[in-house]
């Protein structure tokens, strides 16, 4: 059926207050979509929704509404609630849930759950943002050595229902140090007396507290993982990492580039509900700083004043070019960084590979600039009809502004991995800036020789 | 142990044809890494290595090395060989890598595979590129309806081994229509004698044949899937996209829209494996096109000529502030495209939040343009000391630039949308060219105004 059909069923149902049948038909949907349903409500009449909703799924489905909302239906619950609500979730999901919570709000939300989850919950916060502890959950299944096939199996009957992933189980000792993992698939295919040490790989793939979020999405990338085991500095499991968070890190570290290589201070809010004050705030000092770079490559003109007033016709036919060379210089720089960075990013190319890059990047640009200058030139000549000293003039700024911004655009990636920073931030606007002042003397340059 | 440090034993050993021991050390690594190791080694040391591995895992391994060595491989081994490694691998990893190959060599593959392998490979083949039929694969579990739990483990058991995962089951009907979809976890927690359709979730997600893998993609991240089911125009199960393939495509999305975004062709190959001549071929098109843009932006300069040439002290302030002018006008407006593309693309954005964006876009750029404004006007007269009426000029420039600009920026990816033309192409390289134009147009009109 289709979404727009199904919303309006729901409410027809929700405003006739056929409560039984509003949760029969809500069972039918997947809780994700009851998530989205709950997101057009108004808030009291998503409340009402909310508590038609069975005990064992409205935990899930609020997992997945989004954050405004949990908050007002947190602020509008009673505590006894909030403490099996919160309870009921996953931990990552309560974790990442609190941590964009108001104090105030998180403070009454821990004061009603168990000590025990009250703990677990407080260590999770302790962790640093973006690390593999602050999205790891601690809902996995684990096992001592020694336990045959047979008696995994019963234990995983016993205790699988409340995990997040039964498909791959550590083995601890009896330090709850991780020796190894046995996917599922294996413990179902063996017999059942085999022990499950013989099942256990103990190469296993593992990620520590404080790894970064990035390179545990690295892991399961590099490796097709479906969980990643994350164990403290002793080697102790304390968590597991799942694909689909992981999906979301590549997701939301690819959004996180791409901000910055335009010249925007990376923000987590969706954009719709990001107020207009935070969005400026993000956007200025980028803006600011190229501004006063931008009136600084005004200077260059000054400085080559006679160059544009000597012969004044001459001078009116460089400045129209102005444009055409910056911008040009601006687009092959940008092509460059920005196939040096994402390389960067997705691992294709290391540090050291900076001289083969360079050398490829300068025979691209000897390639690109002179079908740019040659274009150029029969433009000038035969359509603008200018003399060909100063076709000729811009055209070979043109193939030095070229070969010169390609250049600065695969290097300065390179160089800041190097020097630890991100090398998102050496991208289009930046190398625009420094190619900018450039192409400009660049320009002048070649005028003045000729001039003379 | 460090990598480094495991290369040069593996070397060690294999220089010294210590092949047995090799073997045993290579069992040690996971297939990635085995995989990873191959790609260090020449040619023919590759062979040799690649022959030492045990017959269960070398197929494994072959889906992880890159395109270029599998071909030297599949050129150099007997054509039994090729048949048992293609018969070995999932279809899904065996249809990339021949996607990939010379149509010479896939002939060759083909013949030595067996007709069933054939005729899969030739149909998964025929699927569109980008789509789910490309991307899927077959090795899913499927059962009857009317299965207990307990016969359905047993079959498990017994075809399992084979399937690239196992922690979805499919129920079909007599036709393989789809009818249900069961997680493994449901199966290993229900008792032996419960009805494999009790467990079933009839209201599943599934994609078809020829649905573009981007839609896939997004249905496991909005749904947290570990794999899609993947029907035909009849709804008869034809394959299933497992998380791993969907991580893959989610990245090649974010690369492919970055390099849209930075005017690039969008290429599939690595950048170190990219020829010098198809990197040019990639990047002319638009750099051409924005040349000539940049050389009509010219024209507009040489249109007002009187502006610039009636008082010349003027006409060279006014010039020195086009860098800084076309220079903002650009990064505001790459700014807002990079937002409205970004949260189109993710889903945070849909065509019909136009006019609230248009509406946000415009208070952030009056915020944004009377800051930069006020910083232009200080510098113009404090530090450059020129006239407040050129500082004034300029900033008022400004800020209509930074306004349209951000207009601009906003409106186009949408538009685009709204046209289903790719909305990464309304990025800054494009925008850039339109608001330079602008800029200067918007410089000389307040000029002129105040002159005269």
């Amino acid at each position: 059926m289709e979404w727009q059909l199904i919303i309006e069923r729901l409410n027809s149902l929700l405003s006739a207050n056929r409560h039984n049948e509003l949760r029969g038909a809500l069972m039918m949907l997947n809780v994700v979509d009851i998530a989205e349903f709950l997101s057009t409500l108004e808030t009291d009449k998503m409340l009402k929704v909310f508590r038609i909703l069975p005990k064992d799924i409205s935990a899930d489905v609020f997992s997945y509404m989004d954050d405004t909302q949990r908050q007002k239906l947190i602020e509008s619950i009673g505590d006894s609630e909030i403490g099996s609500l919160i309870s009921d979730m996953f931990i990552d999901d309560a974790v990442d849930f609190l941590e964009e919570l108001p104090a105030g709000l998180v403070k009454r939300v821990l004061a009603n759950v168990d000590e025990n989850s009250r703990k677990i919950i407080n260590r999770f916060l302790s962790y640093p943002e973006y690390s593999a502890g602050s999205i790891m959950t601690i809902e996995y299944c684990d096992f001592h050595m020694g336990i045959t096939v047979h008696d995994a199996l019963k234990e995983l009957k016993r205790t699988g229902v409340d995990k997040e992933t039964i498909y791959t189980l550590y083995v601890l000792d009896a330090q709850r140090k991780l020796l190894g993992t046995v996917p599922l698939r294996k413990l179902i295919l063996a017999d059942d007396d085999v022990k499950i040490e013989n099942l256990m790989n103990p190469n296993f793939i593992c990620a520590n507290t404080h790894d970064d979020q990035e390179a545990v999405a690295d892991l399961v990338r590099k490796y097709d993982l479906l969980s990643v085991p994350v164990v403290d500095k002793e080697g102790r499991l304390v968590g597991i990492v799942t694909s689909d968070d992981i999906i979301d890190v590549i997701e939301e570290e690819a959004t996180e580039d791409i901000e910055k290589m335009n010249a925007l201070l990376p923000s987590e809010d969706e954009y719709m509900k990001t107020s207009v004050w935070t969005l400026a705030k993000n956007r200025l000092p980028w803006l600011m700083f190229m501004m006063i770079s931008g009136i600084f490559t005004g200077l260059i003109i000054l400085h080559f004043e006679t160059v544009l007033t000597a012969i004044p016709d001459l001078g009116l036919a460089l400045t129209a070019c102005i444009p055409m060379l910056m911008g040009t210089g601006g687009n092959c720089g940008s092509q460059a960084s920005t196939l040096a960075i994402r390389g960067l990013a997705v691992g294709e190319i290391a540090p050291s590979d900076a001289p083969g890059i360079l050398w490829k990047e300068f025979r691209v640009a000897t390639i690109v600039s002179v079908v740019l200058a040659v274009i150029s030139f029969v433009i000038q000549t035969l359509i603008f009809s200018r003399s060909c000293l100063v076709a000729l003039t811009v055209s070979l700024a043109m193939i030095a502004t070229v070969v010169l911004s390609k250049s600065i655009g695969c290097t300065l990636p390179v160089l800041a991995k190097k020097l630890r920073l991100d090398p998102a931030l050496m991208a289009a606007p930046l190398i625009t800036t420094i190619v900018d002042a450039c192409s400009l003397m660049i320009l002048f340059f070649f005028s003045s020789v000729i001039i003379h």
